[in-house]
């Protein structure tokens, strides 16, 4: 596995966006983390459908205003034809869009992360991964969560057995924020519950599949089958604000997810939980900086960050000493730390394999496409089972 | 509705036990929270089906040893024919024995109060509701929680429609005390996994039972239909030990119970969690002074018990200032409050209505045996719906 | 060092109180707690200075009027002259009268549980000494957080050297009850406000002496000298609403204390945290089932009551398992359950150490007293260094 | 006042750096805030006293050879004459350095944001502020807390009126990793445990002036008088690990802070509670996206950045929506956001009044420099008041 580098910014990198224009949220956010991370430069962009909001966006940023562009097909072809083409490209539009625009770049033999959820088919997801192979593309899908220290450090502790065999996982994923149906609804209610830009699914799309992807990450299990219960809530809407899941993992292990944009206090409450035969282990998101530890028998242990009992390798993700605390921007940077590294390899001529590098790669986009596919499907029914 | 009155002891009762010998857990408890009220006394009892334990505790307890006996039916028998009759019984045993304990002393006349499960068939239970109709009897099931002074504080703010129509419930009772099968399994342990005295569930008979109860109590909900996985955890165990739910309730909303003896860390942690349109309220047991109280748009306020912004009605049942924690005993002291005031009103030759006392009744004792059969039902039959 | 017993229900105890009576506070809670032990009888009081409202409580605890006494005086004198003469007699009046209640009581040769603070002066404190040596009686200071389980278990972890030696010691106990002067302030505040019936002090004699008290409980530490700067907050008010004080103890620790009355936001909220060279230990009234412990170099780890890793000489004092809370009337009921052993054993004339029981003796009772006449001097003469 | 402007890359920023080679902590961290905002980039550096660690530091960071100096004197004198001379200086050196770096910068012109304490005394402070006056500069002091939101949100509650009048400060800051004495006490331990780099005082001064500084942020008010008490705990140290203060302020208010470097289970945990007649406001630094506030007779409310009832003026500093956590490298990055648009408006030749621009300026400095002066001379002559 190669080692947290974000130290080392003597390597630098070039990158082109799409979306990410005049208020979205999550394309400022990856800039953001880019920035923080210090070695990669933005140089063309693609920011929005409108272009003269695109070049509003592009001024802002100090661009070179001949590399923006009026669509992300223009931008793949364009960027190709340059002696100085960026490393790789960054798609932060809506989730229906993604494929297209992915799409696009791997045939000009770009690399790429990805927002999620990946794509809104997993047919789809699997012909990016298709082209991807085909073109020596490296593929990234930015499921934030698992940049946490703390989040790497659960996986650690469960890969070395301290707290067991998991037995059951209960994870949630409450917000407040779509209690109310608002007149137009606002710009990122709005795409998020128009299954035009949306897809099939909204809240398990948008953050259930967060949910699917960190348990993923820290326990390495496969879910076989799952039944969903979907509540659409709130006049007008057509898209799923509430869902309770109950799932079996492959080892045999039971779990139940919970995703709700209809709960009041609660803002983006990630929780992980996960009962092994020897003890537990609890992470919120929120919490990033904690991670409750409690081995059988034993009172409960509170984790921090910076300490120097965290092992070395999730602690080599850490920018700051213990009560320093980090956030959102440290965690997406620590994806890119690792996505830049890969690419980096691949600048050098070496074989990279994604394996070796701790970012979420194409087949936990998939993952997460055909975890969505199978709620919708299990509610669809009336919430039965469905195997995966 | 009788308002609490747990300051009068002028008003004195006489009552018997079964069950609470030496080792067993609940029925001293019950005794304390009697103590604690002050004005009743234990006056006979059947603490064992060894006569020579029954003795024990009742010379430890300072009992007249003419009024222990050595089983329920005789008890029932002995006691009846007195002039200075009990006033009511306490069952505490095991749930397969509840019926025919609560059974014998209804012939009889008497006032029960019995722990849950009420009985291990709702068949049964409700054969007991008729027996104490037909003899005019007072029935009380102790669920505990429904006494605090907070769970009365958050079902009169949904009755209010402070946080307005239910939309979902989120409810979870995790325990560790099961996680390893322990050779010979204690007293405690035995009985509960043991299918002969515990009936035909473990974990959702005795604690799953408990979340039913506490979320019908805040929200007079009715559930229509339930989907239940139950997993038996735990080598030559038969009974479940770990079990998810999902429910649909009468006005429509979700639900999602889970309930678990295997999970690391945790004592006995009933949190219930009831979001509606307006707002959320989130209560836990094990922090039973305080209540969590949240209307969309604003920040999470932290009730606590005995300050100025407690209603009157919930107030009612605090004996100590704000700050001064009450915890277990008062709670269960409380439903004897209402049950005893019942129990004083009939005495009195009143007619006594239970929808005008605060404390769960044989309708409540029969709900829950019918949630707890129909969880069975759904895990049996691979955890599909069924409805209510 | 006598074990905790509170399940021995066999031998019983008569008491009678002074103080108690209608609108009163502490005097039920004692009530209640020796009801919760359920072997102590009250067989005679004088509740309040108005023999009416004293029968009206007398009547409503189903008491013989003819041992309801218009004086303690009278109380003591009729009394002492009956064969069946009460095992101890409980104070609880406002401070000022203390110590006349109780040297009628010892001049009789009754034991007595007081409430703190002791006395008004020190003198006093050290004359009831010296007449509970001469007369042969037991006396109890009714420091009621010393009786909590967790509070036993901290004294006991340090102790046995967990966290090695004391350095520091940061403790407080903010409340928020006093932050407006209200009109003829109520009965509870009324008192402890007015230097008549509650001496010196208000806040560092109410709540700044329970500070005092738990750590000298817990550490065993004595204070050296100290400093206090006393606030007097509130129109038309004489006594101290707010006070931080800071300590140097026998073996070199310093510490700080802060109490308050006009703290928004905190109901009853004495913490203290006791830091050592090995690790650190923080406990908190309000959450008395917990206790967190750090070791250095660790995660802090929080310990429940109830779970097996408690010792076993805290663990005894447990009426609930983990999870089931217990709170005020536990941790006073634990109190008696020492000053009763204590008068059964001197009943079975055997020769009674104080240090052989763990209950509040005298001793602390003085020091109490002292305490707060240290931070009264040093506050009056601006806040200097006064020696103990 | 000027608004946050963190969105606003357009303009563009250069800077130099003293301090912060391999193995420093906080220069790395004021490249990295600098790197989050976008628009600053480092283009000089003297980063450690040793030109090969100061080389290898400016090669990881990919800066010109030719602008990496020997000495602040040298590269003072030396980018002065430049036609692109940097907009600022970045000074985070050992704090007994501060003074004579910033002074070189001064004299050639030079706008400096340099760490606390500002200097070793307040005669250096005062001699700053007269130089940066006389040479036209801008001059910022790193304390870095009062730019989290909730620290903006806070002083903007107090300002409103929202607690009342201020009436008690109870404030603390403590940290555990200077616990045991490590041979050769490593390189962050050691220079602040040595005077000739601190300065006359360790703990005060690297977190104590912590506590001064986010205090003064919020209230706005200004000690008069102040007590403290110092511990040199450790053996062969010479300065102090743990001190308590006691503090009058100008409106009549009594505080209390506390810090330490040897407590055991904390890492960071700066802690600011104000009380006011209304309520009072809680916040701390490891929870820095949270902030309790508490009106009098109401439950205690936990607000959460990001909300809609969070002010316009402290909302404009967050980057990221509700729930998704910003840290440490955000609140630095909002001091340099106002620095630079002070900087800014300077360039486009605007008259620039410090009180306009939210970051800590030279007065802050001073202040906090003479709070340490009076900690160890209070402590010195037997912890007794000094007047400020």
């Amino acid at each position: 596995m190669v080692e947290a580098s974000k130290t080392s910014k003597a390597e630098r990198f070039t990158y082109g966006m799409v979306g990410g224009g005049p208020g979205s949220f999550i394309g400022a956010v990856h800039r953001a983390a880019l920035h923080l991370g210090g070695n990669a430069s933005l140089v063309c962009g693609c920011f929005s459908r409108d272009i003269e909001k695109s070049r509003e966006t592009a001024a802002e940023l100090g661009l070179d205003e001949t590399r923006v562009y009026t669509s992300f097909a223009e931008m793949a072809q364009a960027e190709a034809a340059r002696p100085d083409r960026p490393d790789f490209m960054v798609v932060t539009t809506p989730n229906a869009s993604h494929y297209d625009a992915c799409r696009a770049f791997l045939l000009q033999g770009f690399s790429v992360m990805c927002e999620k959820p990946l794509t809104v088919t997993s047919a789809q997801a699997e012909e990016l991964k298709r082209l991807a192979q085909a073109h020596g593309c490296l593929f990234g899908v930015s499921y934030v969560y698992s940049g946490h220290v703390m989040a790497k450090e659960a996986r650690r502790l469960i890969r070395d057995g301290v707290i067991g065999d998991v037995r059951m996982v209960m994870a949630e994923y409450p917000q407040e924020w779509l209690i109310d149906v608002v007149e137009g609804e606002n710009k990122q209610a709005g795409w998020r519950t128009d299954p035009a830009l949306s897809g099939s699914a909204n809240c398990v799309g948008d953050i259930g599949s967060h949910i699917e992807n960190t348990v993923a990450y820290m326990t390495g299990l496969r879910i076989t089958r799952l039944l969903a219960n979907l509540d659409v809530v709130g006049e007008g809407r057509s898209l799923d604000t509430n869902a309770e899941i109950l799932l079996r993992y492959d080892n045999g292990a039971s779990g139940c997810y919970w995703c709700s944009q209809i709960a009041a206090g609660y803002d983006n409450a990630l929780k992980v939980r996960i009962f092994g035969t020897l003890g537990a282990i609890e992470f919120e998101q929120e919490q990033s900086n904690y991670l409750k530890l409690t081995l059988k028998g034993e009172p409960p242990r509170l984790l921090s960050r910076g300490n120097g009992y965290i092992s070395a390798a999730a602690a080599a993700y850490s920018r700051l000493p213990s009560g320093h605390p980090e956030g959102y921007h440290e965690a997406l940077c620590n994806l890119y730390d690792q996505f830049l590294q890969a690419i980096a390899a691949k600048r050098r001529g070496e074989t990279v394999e994604a394996a070796d590098y701790d970012y979420p790669g194409i087949e936990m986009g998939i993952d997460g496409v055909r975890f969505i596919e199978a709620c919708v499907e299990s509610s669809k029914q009336g919430a039965v089972w469905v195997e995966l």
